[in-house]
């Protein structure tokens, strides 16, 4: 693709490098910044470089934040005995709008992915790892996606923590609700079937 | 969706301002952003507010451009005599890609629409219409989209040099090349068998 002018060409290039990002929705997207007012580009790049350059992650749960600490862990009313561990601030706001988490989260920050390059040393493991040692949490929940990736973090620390006095959950995998069995995978519906719960469980959520 | 951070809020506002580009694509972008070096966000948002900034748009046919005349009308073997009217800098690119035009453009900078509050004044059809009185151009091609807002733009122009000696002509529509006759629209169909060409110059082409 032959752009008209080396301004034009640059800024599709750096936007292009965004995931999920083409040439041509680049291309469509510089233009329409170039039809609005200066003072929209001049807002998305100031927030952007600011959002950049002051972002914050809390100190204990590493989720991104304004302050040193975040506010789920800062709130005294949170559980700090019961962890949630997560894959990065999305999960987090997932899991907060369902309302019925009442511990604090650990966002790890990605998943191990050697094909993606990602070794255990790059996520924030150490931190948990140590957090549990301190003797105050009493469950930990792995509530990572159901990959292979999942998975592997989830044993990686699973071996660290399982020799200390903490119960280790994960989230339930099962059929979603208001789907239609005929549609599942046959590995969640096992899975669903061997995990199944007592009916009066289920009647009273 | 309640963000963790101010910072990131902000920033997802004004990415999700962007066409197609809806909140959670916005925080996907920004997140990602996060996980990438400083130099990144950095190198995309001087691209976008240097462009915003600098660019410039040729003199003669509004087409963006590094220089006040744009290659296409700084160059000697192109004729001047003909113009093409598209929408905007894309299509520009689009009909040099087929390497079959050696006039010039005219960018209007978009098409007549009432219902986006596009009128005539906002576009460049004024200095058209005195390219046109100054009685060098002898064909004026209309190449804008083939919708209820183009064919208002070229009748709207159409009127303005009608009673000039410039002959006035729109690009073909019919099927595309390679495309089914059973899956075309009725309108489509209907035009290409009214405006049909001789098979001999078809085989030439």
């Amino acid at each position: 693709m032959e752009l008209p002018s080396k301004l034009v060409e640059n800024a599709v290039n750096e936007m292009a490098q965004l995931p999920g990002i083409g040439k041509r929705t680049a291309l469509r997207l510089v233009l329409h910044l170039l039809k609005q007012p200066l003072e929209q580009t001049e807002g998305l790049t100031n927030a952007l470089a600011t959002m950049r350059k002051d972002i914050q992650f809390c100190q204990t749960c590493h989720t991104i934040s304004d302050a040193e600490i975040c506010g789920i862990c800062a709130n005294p009313s949170r559980d700090k005995a019961i962890i949630c561990v997560v894959e990065d601030v999305r999960d987090v706001m997932a899991l907060e709008n369902t309302g019925m988490f009442k511990g604090v989260y650990h966002v790890l920050g990605g998943k191990i992915s050697p094909i993606e390059g990602i070794g255990p040393s790059q996520l924030k493991i150490t931190s948990l790892v140590e957090k549990a040692k301190l003797g105050v949490i009493t469950e930990i929940i792995f509530a990572l996606s159901s990959t292979m990736e999942g998975d592997t973090t989830n044993f990686y620390i699973y071996k660290q923590i399982k020799d200390l006095a903490i119960k280790t959950s994960t989230i339930a995998r099962g059929i979603a609700v208001g789907d239609e069995l005929e549609y599942a995978d046959e590995v969640t519906l096992g899975r669903s079937l061997l995990n199944r719960i007592p009916f009066e469980t289920s009647i009273r959520q």
